[in-house]
């Protein structure tokens, strides 16, 4: 049986999830709890790491590399953004330390883009980016990564050069919730799959006409009325109208008919995106979401000594 | 003194508003309250207008008319929707009466676009624009109604020939208070001015890239991390990104810019359109909505002989 020498975890705005690993990386264990920044900030993120630690028996001297939310402003400690363009090895390398801790914890810091024209900003996504080995070398590549705060990034010669946020996903939860459109869906908010009719019908509507998001959002609610769309394929026709413009736009700003693009994406999201993309005759190449950001805390605690320097 | 002869009553989702009027139409007296649909599902219609009424000395048998979402299937009686092309005369003359009241109280039904391509609904804008005289003649006018749902509506020779509503004005209320916006908003959620420097710079962002809207979302909240954008300005901000980009498609669907606009609204609204729609280059005639609905109040009250027939 191997060694336990380092633990990772991406914290994010909503979820929280560790894992236990070998010298050599390999992951021995892990956890996934809804612990994420909103429950850290009433309950404590030094709390909630150790008590999880703790309880896979952990040793108290045993480092910890974090990326995502812990890191903001309103988190556990600050990690100052690295202004992009950014290389990937600048930014592990910016991993601050939480002081007075027994144990070495560290932070990798988000990526803000500075332009007074387009300023935006990522914490987390910068990690699974630096976990992509393809990334590394020359060349252009535009990834896509799906999410509450869905982010397109253009990745040159192993650099993060430009990226831009859509905030499908948080569209998408609170019109469900809070618009005229919950008396629509109903409690089935979250139905979506890449083969229903109404996903795709919707998502061609959002490809072909981005600018219309807003009225679009309403004929959702009087398709209910009028010709009554079921729950489930209001749920689905949101998904797609908001997915279909997101794509629609970010792909003529990146120009990404022109070459392959990266999906970063798990489960479900992968497969929605990936029929939107599809449907928008994008050529797409797969990566697990959550493999490319154990991968990139992987090469963060690599960088501090945490785990063994890679063969 | 004058003698009331009715009673007018705008119901919509939020807001009621009821006037006593005389004869001739004159108004009387005034209510305005927030028991709009939302409260009365709960205190009950009936007894909402019975109290108004009896606290303002009217009459038992004193008629009334109300327009709006009383009229909504979940509403006091359902008055069901007049199809689209439609006339005002043949939508005021489809005004139900509530049974086993004591007083004649008339619905006046909303209108439906049936169109399995483009479905729509409104409730109360089609009694505004009733009472707008002028849409009742000859030729072509395109009125722009903001709101929570904005309007906007191809009248053709006195007839409401086509409609699409945008969901503008409820994103800025559901984003200002549920997304990750009201970490940069703050408690000043309603606090635009035509004139803010923030409002005209997002408004023209909206007019000239309405398909990025949800991109040019998070941007608001990257400008208040990274460039301290004010509360105030990014309620600002948001404020002029949703006008920017419904005044965008719509101008476009509607073809707009070739004659004179009409918009129909009240206050900062009218205020906010105004200068939206300046920006985007369209002449503009604005008339006062609570007048509008007021007057189409007192249309349907005629036709129903509860006021002297006009002079």
């Amino acid at each position: 049986m191997r060694d336990t020498v380092a633990a990772l975890a991406d914290w994010g705005t909503t979820a929280f999830r560790l894992w236990l690993v070998a010298a050599d990386g390999l992951v021995l264990e892990e956890r996934r709890t809804d612990e994420g920044l909103l429950s850290a900030q009433s309950l404590g993120f030094a709390s909630i790491l150790q008590s999880h630690l703790a309880a896979m028996g952990a040793s108290e001297r045993l480092p910890v590399m974090i990326c995502g939310m812990a890191g903001a402003r309103q988190g556990w400690l600050e990690a100052p953004y690295v202004p992009s363009p950014a290389g990937f090895e600048a930014i592990l390398a910016g991993a601050v330390r939480v002081p007075d801790a027994l144990r070495e914890i560290r932070i990798v810091p988000g990526v803000a883009q500075g332009d007074a024209a387009a300023p935006d900003v990522m914490r987390g996504e910068e990690t699974q980016l630096a976990g992509i080995a393809n990334l590394r070398r020359e060349g252009r590549t535009i990834v896509c990564m799906p999410g509450t705060h869905s982010k397109w990034v253009e990745v040159r010669d192993g650099t993060l050069a430009s990226f831009r946020t859509w905030m499908t996903g948080e569209l998408f939860s609170v019109l469900s919730r809070h618009s005229i459109l919950r008396h629509s869906i109903g409690e089935a908010p979250a139905g979506a799959s890449e083969t229903d009719v109404a996903f795709l019908a919707w998502c061609e509507e959002g490809l072909a006409h981005p600018a219309e998001t807003a009225a679009l959002l309403f004929r959702i609610r009087a398709s209910s009325l009028l010709h009554d769309l079921s729950p489930e394929h209001a749920s689905a026709a949101l998904s797609g109208l908001l997915i279909g413009a997101e794509v629609a736009t970010a792909r003529r700003q990146f120009d990404a008919g022109a070459g392959e693009l990266l999906l970063v994406a798990s489960g479900r999201m992968a497969d929605l995106y990936g029929r939107a993309l599809s449907l928008a005759g994008i050529a797409v190449r797969t990566l697990d979401a959550d493999v490319a950001v154990r991968d990139g805390l992987t090469q963060a605690a690599r960088r501090f000594g945490m785990l063994e320097a890679a063969s």
